[in-house]
């Protein structure tokens, strides 16, 4: 098993508006996306990989002449990796209204010649799904042989098996729901409060202000952070570890290791995360709800797929617990779909979504060698 | 059963300063505590009520003219309750660096003659300990009936039992813990950067500017609130409710109820609670940990205790979850003493125990009137 080895990101421009669910209409707009493997000649092995929060369009490889710049699923995609780049064709989109290259609140908005800021519209997993199916029609793809996504990226995948049928065999969603709980949008909405709420966002118009709003940035990172990682993963990572042999009675410094870490964390992503995006991607997940639709129902909303489902969970993820995806399981089999489920038992909590685990892995191998059977055969 | 009625907090100086534990003193200093039902003939039938995070000596009953006014254990403390006035004296004091009345960072600090502000010393679960001791004192109390308390009120109901072992028969610690687990520190972490990175805490001595943090204080009470309630109670009583029919398409305006629940609880909390309380408080609860000094070894840390025992703890409390009590119930049980414990299925997870449930209250009132035979007969 080795690396893809070097990737470049292209550059698609789309001149025709993107319709989002809002009503309002993305203009004149750029995405950014990588391939790996080869598309082969009845374009049949290409797998779309959706990424979630915090990722982007590199998937997988390096960049060259950057030693550390592993794509954010690099353990699981590449030559004779799980998601086999020998065998398959694989794509990574960046959504637009990311800070990682596509069309985005740091951009210059083409109606006013001004960045958009704040203005940026609000965009949705669908309108997302949309724009990466013009992605595959500039590509010439015109059937999926999966799309892969975990967490937001997860919900991408469902998405895609409810409004784009035709256009996927199989759907992979891993770590992730059919709607967010009261308790996700709680968490969504503190970390929305902080970055709105720092003096430093200037109702979202900050890069005029030649400032960033870091400590709300700082915050919601921590809080996130915090829910990526199970109870159990940060007592056995950090438990009450010291940073010194004696205490020092501060309610300012650091006093236990997982302060640290958790500063650091916040530190790190407040340099390089675009506050707008961050408002817009948790805005995103709050909204996900196609049973909405359908009175509520899910198995009445999962009558449309005609995919085959591959979904997996984690034990200790209390964010998008087990529970959640078997819901979507229900659903499947109440429609007669062919589903296979996969309940992980791992430490990491949301996280192990991104975690080399030789058993999830195990299953995600053994799931793209059915898949590969089909359009090798 | 019916309430006290009107109460009247009561005010006592202390010239002798309290010694803390990081090595500072707390100098000439005041305690507000309250007192209901009469103490006995030999004074054998007090009860001391410990207070957590967002409450005070103000336990049961009444304010005359304020009918909103009832004590945050109201329903747990009156003739006819499960801690019955007709046969107890419950006494509720303030802790030090409170804001709701004894010595905390509002006050002047005599040694300066400017508010204490951030100042204030760092004062921990055994100083509060400490200076409970000394109220009794005054009352000529040499030994409780019992010492009460839940989430912070349990680990100083924990402490007596460790520290004052001659002066406490019964000790009954609710939905406590033996120390804070990574995942609390973290949470307690994350609010007080909230607090502490708000330019309006002007380093903890924002009230000689006339402001007060209120951004921060807003962020640290919506993350507390999440914490304090389960998923399941959440889930029933918002869910995905939406504040209006369609949505709105906004990153910043109010969409789902739980929002506007989240931001009306911080909203209330930034315009009465005081910031560097906050960070006083919570810095407690983390620094909480009595088996540190024995090696971490929670059995040898219970070997000083001599009280009986109640535990009592609740199925979907997270943030304290039963198997911290089971901690305590272990090493309790490793020394032989007399231990009751009590898992209650509630749905409403740690804030379970400030309510009025059935089993819950049941189970207080067995082991009181258990109590109340001890000191009648």
């Amino acid at each position: 098993m080795g690396s893809i080895g070097h990737v470049t990101p292209q550059r698609l421009n789309f001149s025709e508006a993107l319709p989002l669910r809002s009503g309002a209409q993305l203009r004149d707009y750029e995405l950014v996306y990588e391939t790996y493997g080869r598309l082969n000649a009845d374009k049949s092995n290409a797998v779309l990989v959706c990424h979630a929060l915090n990722a982007s369009h590199h998937v997988a490889g390096t960049y060259e002449g950057q030693d550390k710049s592993e794509g954010w699923w690099d353990n699981l995609i590449g030559p004779g990796k799980p998601l086999d780049t020998d065998k398959f064709f694989v794509i990574g989109i960046n959504n637009p209204g990311s800070c990682f290259g596509s069309t985005g609140p740091m951009h210059v908005n083409p109606a006013t010649g001004s960045v958009y800021g704040a203005d940026f519209p609000v965009v949705t997993v669908q309108d997302w799904v949309d724009a990466q199916a013009r992605v595959l029609d500039v590509l010439g793809i015109t059937q999926l042989a999966a799309v892969l996504g975990g967490s937001l990226g997860g919900m991408q995948a469902l998405d895609w098996s409810l409004r784009y049928p035709d256009r996927m065999r199989h759907c992979i969603a891993i770590a992730t729901a059919p709607s967010l709980s009261a308790q996700n949008i709680a968490f969504n909405e503190v970390a929305r409060r902080a970055i709105i709420t720092d003096p430093d966002f200037h109702e979202g118009h900050f890069y005029a202000h030649g400032v960033v709003p870091k400590r709300g940035l700082r915050v919601a990172r921590m809080i996130g952070h915090i829910t990526y990682l199970s109870d159990d993963v940060m007592e056995q990572k950090f438990g009450r570890q010291m940073r010194a042999a004696e205490l020092g009675y501060s309610t300012q410094d650091i006093e236990f290791q997982i302060e640290s870490y958790l500063r650091y964390q916040g530190d790190k992503f407040s340099e390089y995360f675009d506050a707008n995006t961050y408002l817009l991607i948790t805005r995103a997940l709050d909204y996900f709800d196609p049973a909405r639709e359908h009175g509520g129902d899910l198995s009445r909303t999962f009558a449309s797929a005609k995919a085959k489902f591959l979904l997996a969970s984690f034990t200790t993820d209390w964010r998008f617990s087990p529970a959640r995806s078997r819901e979507i399981v229900k659903a499947l089999l109440d429609n007669k779909r062919d589903v296979s489920y996969a309940e992980i038992d791992a430490p990491h909590g949301h996280d192990a979504f991104l975690l080399e685990d030789p058993r999830y892995h195990g299953v995600l191998r053994a799931y793209f060698e059915r898949i590969a059977k089909e359009f090798s055969a």
